[in-house]
């Protein structure tokens, strides 16, 4: 009972802790203490605080777990070093400080009104994909490294399973700024990739892509328009952590859409962080926290799906699940590869 | 080593489980899973959600162990029902949402300048106690029942212990509104209560008390005024969860006017909940957060104290400890007896 009591009051107080381990690590205390274990009053002249911010601090990071005390020196644990070192979880906790703790404030409301309320803490936009390159410098750097920090890390495993059929064109759907697209263009040389994104994206991947000149094409399709069309023409149609960004009666229609435009042989290929394939329980706890993200200031109606979800959307589309390749890179992934 | 990785991912994602514990809480989903366990459809359907908000919300309340899922059907935990109908832990997560929430967004900053920058979210006071008349009404109601509820506890147990010595007459430093007063005057008819505090205070406490008639007195002091002087004559003077609400040097400040005014045979009670005398780990943990609620709403420099501590102000004010109650009432308090 004691321990179900202890668990509740760590759900009460969680900002408070979050915010403490922020201010552990971004005051430079765990970094000390990582190199010198030390008593509050050294930590404090050391680092220029008060001894009052260093001792409220440390009492509520032994009661995280974050730092130990024996005798009056205080050290660094496991835990506080994954907060000070870990990249991943800086990339989250810079991602959850910078990105949602204050929109997340009104999550109740996006989860009745299907909107993304938190999003107004930095703009009138209907999705934060609208407002990102207005966003404040620090808030816009921590989007863009949890959001690179998740693709960049899924490419070296996904790319000989997308190349295991030998496709001679690939059509990278929702393909932004070409992170993929030269991923394959690099990887096998006689290629051809067509990035089919909207317009703003476009722009920039025609930058990042110049030099592979006339091996890659562009195609302008906002694929939440209902009267839009992909072209066709692939071997390989891949949709690579695009589809979490929309809600399931979207993606089924963007797989209709997919389906229309694919020759018989063309294989279609899913990539996503699927909750409910994941090895570990601390990677599903993220899908499913991020999903909150979703739903409270990217666009108020998507979120990380399960196989299920995913498998029931294809369905819907009219396609075939041809196989599932589970369990791909080091979080991971699931590549689904589907035929018409 | 996943442990400790997880551990720091529930740290990294706190503020989201905390806003998605409490969307569980007040959408209905955890009272109506108390009541009938379901699937995700049922629920939608019956609290008029989305199966959306239904879906994002229960996967992450399965990895925080609010909720358990088996073959489709939802129930509430242990944890759940804490979190539903623990009055204790609707407090805290009340007062965490309605007065810490926002303005912990900059606990970095108040612990840097020592003043409570997150109260800025509510007006430009130099503390909560300015401003507290002014808050809107749902964040003063949760500071209230934080308030009062660790307040009113600690009564009963703490009276025989107050009246051991058959005090005649009794101050109460910091009386404020006369909850105190009033269970001392109650307790024995013959006692003489004297209130001991802001002028703002005492108007209320006075219509409070107005049926004691002569029994009780009011003395306007602003105990952080260099110059103020407490009244003498008191068998006993009470500090009860008071001087948490002050820095150490403030709490010597203040100790001294005690000492002054004190008789020889007078005594000096100083009831705390102290950190460190606690029984269980999760009451610790709940007043080392709360001390970063001082930090950042409160005023800044003040917190929840170690028996230590205390004992290390009791010496610098030139005061002898003279019995120390351990344990006291059921969120063991420790009360303090003092003499000159």
């Amino acid at each position: 009972m004691a321990d179900i009591a202890f668990d509740a009051q760590k759900i009460a107080f969680a900002p408070i802790s979050f915010q403490a381990a922020l201010a552990l690590r971004d005051l430079g205390i765990l970094e000390f203490l990582n190199n010198t274990p030390a008593d509050d009053k050294t930590i404090a002249k050391k680092l220029k605080l008060s001894l009052y911010a260093v001792q409220t601090l440390l009492e509520v990071g032994l009661g995280l777990d974050l730092v130990t005390l024996q005798n009056g020196v205080y050290n660094i644990s496991k835990t506080g070093w994954f907060i000070l070192c870990d990249p991943m979880t800086r990339v989250n906790m810079d991602f959850v400080n910078d990105v949602c703790y204050q929109g997340m404030y009104t999550l109740k409301d996006s989860l009745i009104k299907g909107k993304p309320t938190g999003l107004k803490v930095f703009g009138k936009w209907k999705t934060v994909y609208e407002g990102l390159s207005k966003l404040p410098k620090k808030n816009r750097t921590s989007w863009f490294a949890f959001d690179h920090f998740y693709s960049d890390i899924a490419f070296p495993a996904i790319l000989p399973l997308v190349f295991e059929l030998k496709p001679h064109t690939i059509f990278d759907i929702g393909g932004n700024t070409g992170k993929w697209a030269k991923k394959c263009l690099d990887h096998d040389p006689q290629v051809q990739v067509g990035i089919v994104d909207l317009p703003g994206q476009l722009a920039v991947a025609k930058k990042n892509l110049k030099k592979y000149k006339n091996r890659v094409s562009f195609h302008s399709v906002n694929l939440l328009d209902g009267k839009s069309v992909i072209p066709g023409g692939a071997d390989a149609y891949l949709m690579s952590q695009f589809l979490d960004c929309f809600s399931k009666d979207e993606i089924v229609s963007i797989l209709k859409k997919v389906k229309k435009a694919a020759d018989k042989n063309a294989r279609i290929y899913i990539l996503e962080p699927l909750w409910d394939r994941q090895e570990y329980a601390a990677s599903t706890f993220c899908l499913n926290h991020t999903s909150l993200y979703f739903t409270n200031i990217a666009n108020g109606n998507s979120k990380m799906y399960s196989l299920g979800e995913m498998e029931e959307c294809i369905k819907k589309a009219g396609l075939k699940t041809e196989k599932v390749f589970d369990g791909v890179g080091r979080f991971a992934y699931t590549l689904i590869r589907c035929t018409k």
